[in-house]
């Protein structure tokens, strides 16, 4: 079969891989329908070492069921499935807590011996506690908005709830990506007042103000931090969404939130030490990492079933598999902002 | 008036100020009846540059009302009242939301013309929204317990709180101190299961099982993490109490909670950069900073009146104002927990 296969920084390749195939009886064979980029498979287009085996990318998907292991209880052959971003037994002590992401036999996509989700199947471990089984068929209209499921809606949720989104919040969303701007749509659909969205790219901030954003500020950095204050009377807003992982942006997010408030973080921190001393003076509490996206995907679901929340319109590219490593090459050029991949 | 005044590092003085008096419509007069010293007045006292003015020292104490503002409505001459550790007016923003340690018109004991709490009296600024009377005589028991919300029991339910402490939940205490052992009890008051006390002075663990603790982990640093984790089938603590502020056992804190956990932070940060990026992988809270004391004083008031939580056991020396400087030598000598002073 066709997969995708990252050798370095800049090095991605669409090539023929083994066959994807059951292993063990709680797998599930999918033969992928929808897939994609994440921002976070940039991180290692940036700075990958060389490798002579390379690595399988992906972890982002949506597919058919074409075979279960013999101990799979809840899909069959023919099923259209969704995955969060981790594989998961749904049964452990974490699992049962919400928090499959920790989940104690669980892992990723392209680790271990289990395929990418950028290829045409992956084998799927754990299928009956990793795999939502949806309630459409693969021509609808509402598969790009499903595949945002897999990560970035759920994490732009997960930054939500960390940050203490509610009613009546001032939010700052602090990115204008795919994650970001799901974080705008999070944020409305929890009951947030104002949603302050900090971010410069033209076409992402306009998309970001119709997901509901009420404020865009471009500024970056002491200015940012000033501007979202003369917004909220001084104060700063009550949460944040930290939604980019950088330095400045992680300081940023700890500045603008109000004494008292929250910050969700999802971004990938780019350093381990956190000026969050800056936190501990006001009451700032921060939360957030990983999202459990297979906790959330049924919490969403019906909400994109309905077309209440369309997240797959951070897809501003879709294209055949051979076009991934262009998807590459143009998302961390920042021309396209998240691209699809059809099968 | 006799007041204490620190003019440099070990450098402690009782001596004449002026007499404390009203000033604003808003304050009260009180003569301190009982006060305290802080294991955060310990900062100064092994750091703080010499100087020739002084700062007024004390923001822990109970006292009885001689005087008060024409605008001052909730308390008259005679009643006992106790403080939180700063002053706040009640009724800005912040206070309505119980943060009163981020009042938009509050302020700080010794600090902008406002005496000390180590003295014969104070002005208390804002008297209304800083101060509450106790339902009790000055001759009572209960006066050490009661000394106790002013500052570290206050502290200690507040790291409790940040930690997310609850029924069934096990809990990490970092730090034997008063805030540590406070937070035993508030752990402990919240439903707490297991209670780990990470110290390792015998006669404070000793307090410390007598207020809650389950269990006593007097290894430090890598040791401490190990010991916890063999405690809590290898996954670690639902909830942390920092109550210490250096930066190993902030890293500490931060590792034995378990994935998803929570670590509250009270502990004045002796780093403002924190290796947070091991909080983000296992998607653990921080929250906590200085408490709004004032919010917490009622709430915990009647357990003190009825004798459920006796705080109030962490002085182990009492003796007059005189005896101040000695009091701190022997507390920054780990020779005694907390001093009270009494008038």
């Amino acid at each position: 079969m066709r997969a995708t296969v990252m050798y370095g920084a800049g090095d991605v390749r669409v090539e023929t891989v083994p066959d994807a195939r059951l292993v063990e009886h709680t797998d599930a064979l999918v033969l992928v329908t929808r897939s994609a980029i994440c921002g976070s498979d940039l991180w290692p287009y940036k700075s990958m070492k060389p490798t002579e085996t390379g690595r399988r990318m992906g972890h982002e998907f949506i597919g058919v069921v074409e075979d279960v292991g013999n101990d799979v209880r809840t899909m069959k052959k023919g099923d259209l499935v969704v995955t969060p971003f981790a594989w998961s037994d749904g049964t452990c002590f974490f699992c049962k807590l919400g928090l499959h992401i920790s989940c104690l036999h669980g892992g990723r996509y392209g680790l271990d011996g289990v395929d990418g989700g950028q290829g045409e199947a992956v084998r799927v471990p754990q299928a009956d506690g990793t795999l939502v089984v949806l309630p459409v068929n693969e021509e609808g209209t509402l598969l790009p908005s499903l595949v945002t499921l897999s990560d970035v809606m759920s994490t732009g949720h997960h930054a939500a709830l960390a940050a203490k989104v509610g009613p009546g919040r001032s939010v700052g969303v602090i990115g204008d990506g795919a994650v970001g701007l799901c974080g705008v749509i999070a944020s409305r659909r929890l009951g947030a007042e104002r949603i302050i969205l900090l971010g410069r790219h033209p076409e992402r901030v306009a998309l970001g103000k119709e997901f509901g954003a009420t404020d865009v500020v471009s500024e970056r950095g002491d200015e940012a931090v000033e501007r979202v204050r003369e917004l909220t009377d001084g104060l700063g807003v009550d949460s944040v969404l930290e939604c980019v992982g950088l330095r400045e942006a992680v300081v940023t997010a700890l500045e603008i939130a109000r004494a008292g408030g929250a910050v969700g973080w999802v971004g990938v921190p780019e350093d381990e030490n956190v000026r969050a001393g800056v936190a501990f003076w006001k009451n700032v509490s921060i939360g957030g990492g990983p999202a459990s996206a297979r906790a959330y995907i049924e919490e969403l679901l019906p909400d994109v079933l309905d077309g209440r929340i369309e997240p797959g319109r951070v897809f501003d590219r879709t294209g055949p598999l051979d076009e991934v490593p262009d998807g590459y090459r143009l998302m961390n050029e920042r021309e396209v902002l998240k691209f699809q991949i059809a099968f």
